[in-house]
């Protein structure tokens, strides 16, 4: 019996929530959204593919830092609104403020700490 | 200098995104949703509350099926409209469809499968 893998982009009005995991470390590095152009778009090219809500386009992850995601598999939840983005992360660095993971932020008991360290500066990322 | 940690509940209409990692397993189990109540129980009793969108309430995860996450860190993204709960999950299952994982469903080289069992039918979860 064929298995349904069927991402629900009407249900969040044209997108649908995208986790991104880090093959390697399995860290959770990222958010995103996808509206169906950036899902098609992933899979025809096997890099992450988003959309864009601040600047209202399809984003391909990486296009101006480098930092690109090779897609390793991508997993959908049991209702079908959310997806699940198992990738390589190029160059290590996920989130634009030079982190591995945007989530580099965390609260411990009762303690808040930066998990990550910063791998490069942001105006080095983001260079003319 | 004290490092900010405040969530963003106002950027979603008053719901921020919550994505819930085993720190046992690594794997992402659950995307949920928490306002501002719901974030502060999980703080005050260190368990998992969400707001439900389908029944428009505050909800403490495990309520019915004993699935209860204990939270081990929470930690917040670069720009504060994320959380990444990292929680123990008791009886090693998320989903309500008895999987240790809500993203069970896997697309990998073209092809789809299941990269999770069932653990236990949903019937004997939430016997009356």
């Amino acid at each position: 019996m064929k298995i349904p893998f069927e991402p629900n982009f009407k249900k969040g009005g044209g997108l649908i929530t995208a986790v991104v995991q880090d093959i390697h470390s399995n860290e959770v590095i990222m958010l995103a959204y996808m509206n169906e152009e950036a899902y098609q778009k992933t899979l025809e090219t096997g890099e992450a593919h988003y959309y864009s809500r601040s600047k209202q386009r399809l984003w391909h992850k990486g296009e101006t830092s480098g930092h690109i995601q090779k897609i390793h598999s991508i997993r959908l939840d049991c209702d079908s609104d959310a997806l699940l983005l198992k990738v390589e992360q190029i160059g290590d660095i996920a989130c634009h403020e030079g982190y591995h993971s945007c989530f580099f932020r965390e609260l411990k008991n009762g303690i808040v700490s930066y998990c990550f360290k910063q791998l490069k500066h942001p105006t080095l990322i983001y260079k003319k």
